[in-house]
Order: C-alpha cells, then structure tokens, then sequence
C-alpha cells in the first residue's frame, strides 16, 4: 500500500473545499461599492475558513509525513476527516449570509471541535501502527497539546456564540494565530 | 504507459464528486435551528453517499495496485465507472430534496447497481490482461462476493423503494457496513 | 523542466471539466418520473460531452507520454487546448436545456471544431521540438489523419445543425466512436 | 519536507480556480445568438482571467522549480498567493456581469496588484532559504523587473477605471502579453 494516492486524494479534496467556498460569496445586485460592501461579513468568514483548513492542509502534510503503510484504518480515519472538513464551505457561508448570528456561530464552533476531533482520530490511528522516533513522539505530543487548546478554545466560543458572538469570532481568530506560528519542533523532529 | 496519470485522473474526479455533493446542501432562508434541521435528510443523504464513494475510492486503490501495464480497455472500464459514479451527487441530491421518496430511492438503488456492475467491468478487465498471484485472485474473488451480496441487496432496496423506502435506506446502510469492515485478504495479498 | 507538474494540471483541469458538467444537470422539480425524463435531452448532451473530454484525456494521456523537455511553448499550447475544453460544460448545458436547438448544435459543432484544432497545435509544438522516432511518428500521423476526419465530421455536422440537428448529433456519436476504437498503433509504438 | 504535495495542492487549487471561472458565465436565456452574444463581455473577461491564472501556474512551475526545502514560511507565502488568486473568478464574473464598469474594474486591478504581491513574497521567501545559482538570481531578477513594470501597469490601470475603463482593460492585455513573451533566461538558468 503506497501513500502517494492518500496525499494525492486528501490533496484534491482540500484543494476543492478550500476553493468551492468562494462560490458561496454572492454576486452583489450592482457595480456599487455599498453592495460590495455588505458581502464584508461572507469574505472575513471565507477568509477564516480558508486559514483553517490550510492549517488542516499543512498539520496534514506534517502527519502523513510519517506514514510508511497505509491501512484500511488510516483511509477511513482519513476520509473520517475530509467528510467533516467538507461541511466547513456550508458553515462558513451561513455564518457569513447572517451575518455571524447567535446559531451559525454555535455551529461553526461545533464543526471546528468535530473536526479537531477527527484530526485527533487520524493521529492516533497514524501513532498506534506505526513505531516512531522520540523526537518525532514529543513532537506531535506537543502538538496535541495546541490541540487540547483549540478544542477549549472552539468550546468557549460555542458557549459564547449565545452571549457575545463577537468573543467567539475572536477566539476562532486567536486559536488561527496560535497554529500559524511555525512549530519548529515538528519540522527538526521529521528532519532528524 | 505508466498507470500513475490513470491514478491521478481518477483520484481527481472522485474528489472532486465527493466534494461537489455538499454544494446541493443548499443555504437555509435564515439562521434557526428550525431551517436547519430541514436540511437533516439531505444531510443523511449526504453522508450516506460520501461513504459510497468513499468505499468506491478505497477499492479502486487496492485495484489499480495490482495494475502495471494500462491499455485503452482499462482506461475506458474506468471512464465508464467514473462516469456512473458522477451521477451520485445527483441523485444523492434528488432523494434528500424529495425525502427519499419512493422514486428517487429507485433512482438512487438503480444508480448503485450501476456503479457496481461498471466496477465489476474495470475489475475483469484489468484481470484479463494481468497475471495475478493465487492469493490475489482468491482476495479477489471474495471481493467480487462482497459485490454480489452489495447488488442483490440494491436490487431489494430498489423493490422496497415502492413499498417502505425506509427499508431501502437500511439496507443502503448495510451495505455501506459490509465494506467499512476492513478487508484483511486483500491488504495482505496485496503486501506479499 | 519536468512534465509530472504539465500533466498533473492537465488532469486537475480535465476531471474539474468533465465533473461539473454534471452540475448542470438542475434537479426537477418534483420527484415524478415524468420530471426527471424531461432531463434525459441534458443527460445525453452530459454523456456525450463526457466521451468527448474522456477521448482528450486518453490522447492527452499517450501524447504528454512522448515529452521530456516542457518548454513556454509547450505549456501554452495546452493551456489554450484546456481553454477551449473548459468551455465544453457551458456548451454542453446549453445545448442540452434548448433541446438540441440548431444554435446551440452549432455552437457546440464550432467549439469541438476549436478543441479539435487546439489539440493539433500542441501535438505540433510538442513534435516539433522532439527528435521522435519512425514508428511513433508513423502512428502520430496515422492519428491525425483521425483529427482530420473528425474535423470534416465536425464542420459537417455545423452545416447541418441549421437543416437536421439530428444528423449533426448522428455525427457527433460517430466521431466519438472512431476515437473509441482502441488505437492499437499508438499503444504500439509507445511500448517500443 | 518533500514539495511533491505543494505542487499537487497548487496545482489542485490553481486548476479549481481557472475552471470554476466558467461556472460564472450564466446560460443564456433562450437559444438565440442575440442571447449568446450578450455574454461576451463576461466571456471576454473568462478570457483574460484564464490567461492571467494560467500565467501564475507557469511562473509558479518555475518558481517552485527551485525549491528543495518546504519551510512552514514556503507553505504559508503559498497559501497566501491561492488565498488571492482564488478571488479572480469574483472579480471576474463581477466585472464581466457590469460589462467593465468603473468599480469593478478597479476591485480587479487592485485584486491583481494584491496578487503580483503575494507572488513577490513567496518568491523572496524562497530566494531568502536556498542558495541559488548566479545565472538563477539574474534571471529571477529580471522576473522581478517584469513584476515591477506588471504592478505600475495594474496601478495605472486602477486610475483609469474611473476615466476610461477601455484604457484599462488594454492596460491587462498588455501586462499578459508581456508575461505570454517566452522567458529564455529562466529556462535556461533553470537547465542548467
């Protein structure tokens, strides 16, 4: 079982959700700047989801990096992930189309948890059949550490998203930031 | 001719089907919980046929491993079954849209047929032109079982799609199921 | 300048043409039978279109095969093949959702008629520049005399999308099955 | 770190881009060429934005051509550079739908601005962790100069949507037909 056609396949489906998203941000009525400017809450949405799932796509890139065997777990733990990721074009348009209202923003928080949750899966399937490195090992614990976070941070935003919807778009914002800072320990541990 | 384009095509197109079927879960009107839950059996439907094409997906890997020299036959076995299965979003779409209705069940139960008959196609052709171990060829056969078993239970879902559409779906799920458990015959065929 | 990225594009491109196409296909209505044979005119201009693109695949396929060096050349005169294949969907759906009116055939007679020369250019710019040998160029000549044939069917069947657009559409099925017949001389000559 | 998968993503997300686009041009009405024709400027728009996109894919090609080591810094630029790009078919179909009103023409020439931007931040990114070949560095800097001249004519176009949008979309025409101009320096760098 070689992985090239897992990557190749994950690859193409965040290829695709990534850039179907962009469909759901309407055409405005007219040439107007006014109306351009009511699609502002559906592009900074659009924009959110297109960093989260680029942190799915490069933690994706990382994780598989380490597989030497593909198993019929690991493709269904894969395709376990791409299904729920595939629901974030959906999510973030509603979100974005009401105008980050008290239920799209709950939503949005529970698909980030289901799919952190998938990610986690994945992980574990990947680490349970495959015998790897120290370095690589506290890595990833590291790595699921920020995990841990996330999933807090998602599950504050769920309960805030009926309190002050504000404070849940900025928890999303802040759990983004918190993955785009290189991890410099998972490059040095996968180049060892 | 090298079978990596093949692979590349075909795991281009069935990304691309298992992506595009979220686009028919069309935007609620507003942002209640009432709008979308409306949406729950087109979410189901949804489900149901990712998992299809997923299984679909997983079983092309496994059979075009064994492939190691693609003639024009097998590229047209596999545009055939490529074609039939593009149609699933469709019909995927028509029976949520319709709450599995009786003939969009038939539709879909037909359509599955199909699929499964053009896969049974590729899977011939690619053996009639490739020498294959004996352990490959005994994986193979109960594979073709599983895929007996699978039409002869679409083919009941199609009867029971005028009568109680809700043993249909069972049924679509059950088949799903057989597939999900993993198939050690063939991962170690294929490894030896 | 390596050809893997020229062909992976290709087939990205390709399998995004050949699937959306099916997005087309607009959902009835109802879930009556009589609403979903009203589609059968778009289903038979999709399963068409679909032969048509398969067709370029599988050219597209055994002519990148003879490449080793990608030149500016060589990746503009595909970027206009894929051009015009790209509009094939919009052709497509068109001709289907006016029931074949004699516009639309042909229009979509003159579009084929592009993508048919569109082809030609590329395999031009592609032998122009590689020393190939007797037997491959013998086979490629013996497809394009295939090209030309298609070309006149394709004119042809312009002429009488204004008179009969069911003897252009006659054409158009007799075209694609000349390219289904396997094209043993080019496997041939590939393989040598 | 191999690069094998950010080609693939890019190539994946690059070809979404640049075939979505068509899904904008909206069927006609009724089969009439007066129907048809009243989509020319939206088609002419798919034009350039085809050819515009295309344009990144081979710069792109080059670019990462060079590299051998994927930075979290490399995957990020990148993502950066689709994150834009995939906001050309919105800007298209807005710009076509308007038939080149001021406004839009304007969004599209910042929206190329932004994109010949991201593409100088990944190209520094790259050029700021590998050490390149003299006879690279040269004729990466004349790619520069061509960004630079791409720029004042996207900016100068910007200024004209207001005036005389025609001054503008000649503006485009010529920034393309500069990049269409086959670059033998970097080919030639690249080769050797």
């Amino acid at each position: 079982m070689n992985k090239t056609r897992l990557e190749a396949f994950s690859d193409g489906v965040l290829a695709i959700i990534i850039t179907i998203m962009v469909l759901e941000i309407k055409m405005p009525h007219d040439s107007s700047f006014a109306a351009l400017s009511a699609l502002l809450p559906t592009f900074f949405g659009y924009m959110l989801s297109f960093v989260f799932v680029g942190i799915y796509w490069v933690n994706h890139h990382h994780l598989v990096h380490v597989v030497n065997r593909v198993s019929a777990g690991i493709m269904w733990a894969n395709l376990n992930l791409l299904f729920w990721l595939s629901l974030v074009p959906f999510a973030t348009a509603w979100m974005g189309e009401n105008h980050f209202a008290a239920n799209t923003v709950a939503v949005y928080a529970v698909l980030l948890n289901v799919c952190g949750i998938s990610y986690t899966i994945l992980q574990r399937t990947i680490m349970s059949c495959h015998h790897l490195s120290n370095e690589l090992l506290s890595a990833m614990k590291k790595q699921s550490k920020k995990g841990i976070v996330s999933l807090i941070g998602y599950t504050t935003a769920l309960g805030f998203a009926f309190l002050q919807p504000i404070v849940s778009e900025l928890l999303f914002v802040a759990v983004a930031i918190l993955w785009l800072i290189p991890d410099k320990n998972i490059e040095q541990a996968l180049k060892d």
